[in-house]
């Protein structure tokens, strides 16, 4: 494994010197800065987070700011999926599309009134496209990247500890709903929301001075709790069936490809980029579906993949393999494919090929668990 | 220092195997690549590049090609330079801008035919930007990444190699001009171009299934003049004065601001992205330059810093410091940065913050060597 070496050009998140504190070993980058992949113990970080709480530094995941008067519009242009009845302190999982309908990005959209909102984004410098997008169509809109640093708090202790913090009214809140408030002074929205199915909060730190205070503060109330350091965990998120956009999917896919066919509305009034292409997609027939396997075979690590392998049906390629783990819940080995819908649907028994060499997979639909 | 974490969403190069082989052992992450930065021997590494000649993996330096009829009214628009005058064959070193006009990219564009262009980028999703531009402004153009990764051959002694491997020929290129070409039936187009001062080609390759063929081939060529493996150098890029965009300037930095003066064309009649902006920049004053510092201490070394950090005068900030290296050559600390033009032109020293804290700096002009 080689060492990452850190330069001006891949920033770090306001909570990397508390992450560094805790005992970082492992690291990946995302949006251009470093994002915690381990703290040295993968089985120990998976058991807290599906036991107890864990504090996650996912400030990598970077917000761009519509603001102004058309950024409702603007919004709607840029997200293949219906916003109108979208309101105040909402946010929705919503496919960013290209103009011939690939997605480009899978983020969650907030709402935070009605001319400013959030895209907040996996792995993909959507900053340049939006302000592309935006200044070439002449929209009335600023666009731009906030002082906005998401630290995640997850695991099913999550509600308590932050309900210590804030208040019980949190415990009211809706998934992906938000509020604007602020802890001992530092500001920060407070979202129902995170990159796993084990229930938690997102603190979108909006001052990064105060990142390692902000930590501190978390992890002095979730002592009691057993709180400790962690990250997206690849196994748990493989489990729960959670799309690593970029990674699960080839670049050409569509959002019916990557499992968001629930979240994309191509029957709309609104325009917005990629309309036509993916009323064709629904016209035609969707070519590949997003599918979990079982795998048959023990030999699977905590890690990801070094890069997607094939799915492969009698000597011929049927889709792509983006993620094999072994999956301490089911005590199987489970993958993440894209794969034909024909040979979904047939329930064919695929071969896929994971760090130990070729085993038989069956098909299942997500999530596992 | 933390270990990566390899993953899908990280591609590797057609060269990684390669390079893995050859002993790499500490990497950075750019255009969501692996991108080598050492083989565990860095003061061995600048020798060779200096006195001998080195292979890099440099294919994470991604293309983005514009095809089609509008071809090159596109890659003008997308571009602070005059390109009336380009040649099929040439390459030129261009600033890509925003509509505020600050930079965003600072590629080698090279023209392949009058409706093919390349954009060899830097590290930013310049994809996305080129895309939305070209879709929304209405340009009859396709906007892709090719199958094209380049290798870098860098050295003194890199001519006498390529000229071995083929023909004499190609010493008579001209710098940033390229030839379409191969090596034993591998496609290539063989460019006198790489991220260092040392001379030198790089070999964009057309066709990733033959990455491990061609490093071998060179390899193999290279071994009467001493090759071995390296990466862009940082002591020698430094000493060089060759800009890391991303990392040397800060975000709202206008290409004057990064030393790209001379390659930007304010007074062009084809309208580009940023034009207006720039022009407003050239009538009022550029606000700051992109300068070198001769620093007062001997502690600096071989690798980047984590974070740019402040240019001091007289207690007020009065810029950044990008890089600050030991330089072997002139037995002197020296740095990069963006200072106050008023600071620059007073000849006033400043003060500046390295890994072994605070020191007084002289600035000067680029490049040092």
């Amino acid at each position: 494994m080689s060492s990452i070496t850190l330069s001006p050009r891949i920033r770090t998140s306001p909570f990397y010197e508390a992450a560094v504190a805790a005992g970082l070993s492992d690291v990946t980058v995302y949006n251009k800065m470093i994002l915690p992949t381990s703290f040295g113990d993968l089985k120990a970080e998976y058991d807290r987070l599906l036991g107890r709480v864990a504090i996650w530094d996912v400030g990598a995941e970077r917000q761009v700011e519509i603001v102004g008067p058309d950024a409702a519009a603007c919004a709607q242009y840029l997200t293949a999926r219906d916003l109108s009845k979208m309101k105040e302190g909402q946010g929705k999982y919503v496919a960013m599309c290209d103009h011939d309908g690939r997605i480009l990005n899978d983020p969650v959209l907030m709402k935070l009134s009605g001319n400013r909102y959030w895209f907040s984004l996996a792995d993909h410098d959507m900053l340049l496209w939006c302000k592309a997008v935006a200044a070439e169509k002449g929209f009335d809109v600023v666009v731009h990247e906030p002082d906005v640093s998401p630290l995640g708090v997850q695991g099913p202790l999550a509600e308590d500890l932050i309900a210590d913090l804030f208040g019980d009214h949190i415990r009211e809140l809706k998934y992906f709903w938000f509020l604007e408030t602020s802890l001992d002074g530092i500001p920060l929205v407070l979202c129902r929301s995170g990159w796993s199915k084990q229930g938690g909060f997102e603190l979108f730190l909006q001052d990064g001075s105060f990142g390692t205070e902000l930590w501190n503060k978390v992890v002095a109330a979730g002592e009691k709790y057993g709180i400790g350091p962690g990250a997206p965990n690849h196994v748990e998120r493989v489990e729960s069936g959670l799309l690593s956009w970029g990674g699960d999917n080839t670049p050409d896919s569509n959002p019916f490809e990557v499992g968001m066919g629930r979240y994309t509305d191509v029957d709309i009034d609104a325009d917005f980029i990629g309309k036509a292409a993916l009323q064709t997609v629904v016209a035609e027939g969707i070519g590949r579906l997003f599918v979990g396997l079982i795998v048959d075979t023990d030999a699977a690590d905590d890690w990801p993949l070094p890069e997607r392998t094939l799915v492969m049906l009698d000597g011929n390629q049927v889709g792509t393999l983006g993620a094999i783990v072994y999956s301490h819940r089911m005590q199987k080995t489970i993958g993440l494919a894209q794969i034909k819908r024909e040979v979904v649907e047939a329930g064919s028994l695929v071969e896929v090929t994971g760090p130990n060499g070729a085993s038989s997979a069956e098909i299942v639909t997500l999530p596992f668990l």
